[in-house]
């Protein structure tokens, strides 16, 4: 069993804050992150997927399909996009870094499969500083 | 003559958009930046001063004096902001990098001169793959 | 449950040397690192910890709350200080990496508890080309 | 148990593309990657090991002991080495990163041994957005 | 007069030797690059040019049309190649990183006023540990 | 004319303080910088030079060579050395960065001429959020 990993990153605008809270409640549990008009981050997304390399290639899995399929079901719907209006996948959310990974996982899961491998991760980073993994 | 630079870090929200141009012609012109819901970035800011050490200190400038300069005039204002909203020295501003790292030498050189220093280059990187600098 | 991970980054000098042993014998023990007038690193560290995010925020822990634990339980105590002469809970140790991240993880264990996470990995590296993680 | 890492760099040239197959089916399956005039990269190990530290030094491992075996094992082999022509443990292998963990690992095993320590993770990247990881 | 940097990657194969020298020669002239069989490397280019933003844009240049011209004018050309054997503006050099960066400037400059800049710099690195800049 | 740099990495500890204020005044004017136990740092050095390429071999300088001086004139003398005790040409120096910068070009200067090229800036980072650069 070996385990590869693709990063891929995307630029979006988002915010934490519950439309139904005060300002002030918001700004009270989330800090800055509560601004009403928005911010925004260059997010670095690893996969990683995990299997055995086929004897004839020697790849666990296609590098460039699986950056394929993480382009289709991910990249072009958060890149240069507001996470919190315009992404199906995350739009009902509060979009932390954790509920991010979770989302991103979800869309990513079947179509991994179908590539011949198994799902092992979902890391993102908000920073240099911080950064989430999911393991489903 | 010395040069020595600081970096801070700040994450913000923007878009490339004329308010007055449609949908269309900005996204000609200024493709997915034109997201009309905002998209965001983690700006790195790195500022060069320079001068002739102190003897006493062997300084330049006191790096956290620097800091807190950057601090005051800039990062407060951009850190979890929104560029084209929230700002007063971009606000009025196309928030391209080149525009930012303009506005950001017109906010810092005064006050660097108060520092006994002199301001040298401001530059900005808005993704790991382009920066801008401002020589003045 | 989803692993969360922030860096902090502290400069310290420390030695590698018995009190009771001879230079010679530290020499060829420890090598350059046991050169009796200290030597020094700028460390990084990554405390992870997991647990679920909570519903309505979606944070395993607040990443801020977090921040504060380890400056106030870790990082003031060995930025800008010698690991073997002032740190209360390395100063009786070979302050290697390994013994580094077992003394950090004992500092934190409960405190972690406390923001209603579980501590997971302390991982800190000494230079580019190496780290350390211990898991309890 | 703690686990300590370190790593070595190493450029190599390499392709992929199996010998009996047409310059169209090695285009087909391996892209680019099928150049018949080779291309390379500039590969970074991380090997990491794990035990308990040793009393009287705080090390799980030597670390130079380490990198001396990583350089005398693997290192001087591959670097400004071609891998499908000039590598012992290599030339037989379809290249790619899975299966160059495998083989490195094979390299490693015993020699972690004779240090007292465990292998646990052989470690490569050949890009910046790419890496494998193999754990036995 | 603002400078703005883009960068572009690509992976190549190449080795430092002349053709009319012994193995021997060579060997003592350019030590490692010089192994018969190629070794290759990670090659990061920086582009800088430089020129007054466009009022209406805040645009020096558009950077997806000047990484369009570096990927048309080199990355396509390099990118998975050999620089001795495969690129026609690089294969009658030694292919040091010096005579590279050169190449390379010779290959963007037309193209560079086209966009209405000035071409000011191109820089690569070979590896994280060197890296050359030619100015014209 | 092409400038070349070349990167070495050094660790060490060192204090600001003057031996003859009092710990109040040297902690005011240096802050956590003059704690009495030293503190230390990860060095970075990058030593850039300028030159013709040599038809020949296409090197303004041979790269290994350069490195050769770096470490027998500078890297030899600081790491894992007390850069205010043990190394001859900055001891009787405040140990800013700024005074390494200058004391690293003085050692350098002569020997990268005997090379065949010209010394153009050393640049030195003391942690990630800053560096100095001297040009002579």
């Amino acid at each position: 069993m070996v385990h590869i990993t693709r990063r891929e990153r995307f630029s979006a605008a988002h915010k934490l804050a519950h439309p139904n809270w005060s300002n002030e409640k918001n700004h009270d549990t989330f800090g800055k992150c509560a601004n009403p008009n928005w911010h925004g981050h260059n997010y670095n997304l690893w996969v990683t997927v995990k299997g055995e390399p086929e004897p004839l290639t020697g790849f666990v899995v296609d590098l460039s399909a699986l950056g394929d399929v993480i382009k289709d079901k991910v990249i072009q719907h958060v890149d240069h996009k507001n996470l919190n209006l315009d992404v199906p996948f995350t739009k009902h959310l509060m979009t932390s870094t954790e509920n991010l990974a979770i989302a991103i996982w979800n869309e990513l899961e079947n179509s991994v499969i179908k590539l011949g491998a198994e799902l092992h991760c979902v890391k993102i980073s908000e920073t240099e500083n911080n950064y989430v993994e999911y393991f489903g």
